[in-house]
């Protein structure tokens, strides 16, 4: 076996773990549900379990470089501590790291667990093995129920001071927007993510404005931001003015964050990036408009391909790439960019 | 003579070139005024004849790191190009570096000649000399006539892919706001600078609103953002509103650099900074409501104090730092930031 470790992505609704080679190559890969209603401790002991079980199986000649977790909620990254997580109760300020590191016993070969935010994860996951491979310096924005964020510079995690960096979602869009959770008015999030989708698409049903919507919303239990997107992909005025909005807002944000940090890249993923087509024109429009550091340096045809997807594509890109442009592309692991980054913390650090 | 740099500020009004040894003492410094209408080639003259002056005069056993300058523009700091520069007729898509380099013959003893945007280059000053002494990682907005900005990470000058990150001024506060020169609508820019101070004054006398400042803006030609100020600051009604404008924009825009960066400290420079009194409470209030970072990280009293400039304060804010709190602070360094920047350049790459 070559040297390897160990990626965990802790989700609300599925636990995944993997061995990964220090190359990128999946190994062994674990996927459980995640019993929340058990407990805490029941989760964490599936998850242990589950790490002997690979660890054991994939040593050999290789080196294991150790742990890697991917956790839902702000973390203190120094201490391992859970500092907010509001999707899994009973976990908040509860010390993961040590109790994970005395399951495992790992103190005593030396291998190491680390624990960092799902999205910060994320971002070096699609650094190393996805859209941004070779890209040094680049961010990402996951568009969930809420908007993640999570910045890579120099090849590694930003955290800033109190590992509390990235957080794009609750960037100001509309300064007497909508209320946002997080204490402020009109955060990137409330326009943008698919909570925020559903509550537009319910606002302009509620107003009588939008019959395509209202009837899909009657016949479809599951009347979510995908099935917007699927009205608008069809050409449904009110489903396509909800994605303008969306791109509009998108556009605004990173305009913000290209003007501040003028990075190589910016990734956008999550579920909503699936709906690409719907808001990337507004997007990528609204971002040239307003960001005189993007306008300095946006590709000639930033829509008209998926990086990285087609051999062609990826040429253009590195070309683009050598000149300096800032390029806004599609993430490309999907939810494995939180596994992959979770592996490959160990690994840095190691 | 100890080992020394000499710092080039230059500015649209004064040219400024400092020999300032490897420690931050101040060894000697030339003021000239920048003869801008004498064309390009005649101040670059002045420049490297003071340069080489205080070279001269400088040089003994210690060793000369070389030359920094900071510049009023956008600089492509790998070519030494300039590539904006709106103050500075004839500067664009020269190639200053190398021509100071040939007057200067420094290609011979290898010390190096470094240019970088003048807000860059104040962050650096700040963080080496000024209110950031001793904080790895701070950022910089610097309120003139415009808004400029500058990131410092990991001690050294964040510069994004194409030198141009740190553009705070053109950060979106109201999307629909007044258009900005940078082809944005509602930038930053456009409510706290010097140049926004006086647009929100003359706007409000013509809508007959503000007797204070009309009576001042007709008995006082040199009307501008000091004596709107020096009436919010005696209690005009008006004029504290446009510094409560200030504030509520600067507020923002911090929210959304501390959400993205969390860094460890903000310095607010610039002549504008010199209202502090008349924008912070509205800018921190602002702030605290509008960013989960800097609510979760504020010191208890961030209005109470000037940091370093009391041996009390010094104190409460080394406890602060700490304690991982995030420090919002004024610039100490004034007009200096740029010149003991500009000569720290040379010695971080020498």
């Amino acid at each position: 076996m070559p040297d390897f470790s160990i990626g965990v992505d802790l989700g609300g609704t599925n636990l995944r773990i993997a061995a990964v080679s220090g190359e990128g190559d999946l190994l062994e890969k674990i996927t459980l549900p995640t019993k929340l209603v058990l407990g805490r401790d029941h989760v964490i002991k599936e998850m242990c379990d589950a790490i002997q079980h690979l660890s054991v199986k994939c040593t050999g000649s290789g080196k294991f470089f150790g742990v890697g977790i991917g956790v839902p909620g702000l973390m203190d990254v120094q201490t391992g501590v859970v500092r907010k997580a509001a999707n899994l109760p009973g976990w908040e300020n509860y010390p993961v790291r040590a109790e994970i590191g005395r399951r495992l016993g790992l103190q005593k070969n030396k291998a190491q667990v680390i624990l960092d935010n799902d999205a910060r994860v994320a971002a070096l996951g699609e650094q190393w093995l996805g859209a941004a491979r070779g890209v040094e310096n680049m961010a990402i924005l996951t568009l969930g129920t809420g908007i993640g964020g999570g910045i890579v510079l120099g090849g590694k995690i930003w955290h800033g001071m109190n590992g509390m960096a990235g957080e794009f979602g609750h960037v100001t869009i509309e300064p007497e927007g909508p209320a946002c959770g997080c204490g402020n008015r009109g955060c990137a999030e409330q326009y943008a993510s698919a909570g925020a989708i559903v509550r537009m698409a319910r606002e302009a049903i509620a107003r009588g404005e939008a019959p395509g919507l209202a009837q899909a919303a009657a016949s479809d239990a599951e009347f979510g931001a995908k099935a917007i997107c699927d009205l608008a992909m069809a050409g449904d005025e009110h489903g396509q003015r909800i994605f303008g909005s969306v791109g509009r807002a998108l556009g605004i944000l990173l305009a913000d964050v290209v003007n501040v940090l003028n990075l190589e890249m910016f990734v956008i993923g999550g579920g909503v990036a699936s709906a690409w087509d719907a808001f990337a024109p507004s997007m990528l429009a609204e971002l040239r408009e307003r960001s005189v550091v993007y306008a300095e340096t946006a590709p000639d045809d930033p829509l008209g391909r998926q990086f990285l997807v087609k051999e062609e594509d990826a040429q253009v890109e590195s070309e683009d790439r050598k000149q300096g442009k800032t390029i806004i592309t599609r993430a490309l692991l999907g939810s494995d960019a939180g596994l992959y980054g979770a592996a490959r913390m160990p690994v840095l650090t190691g």
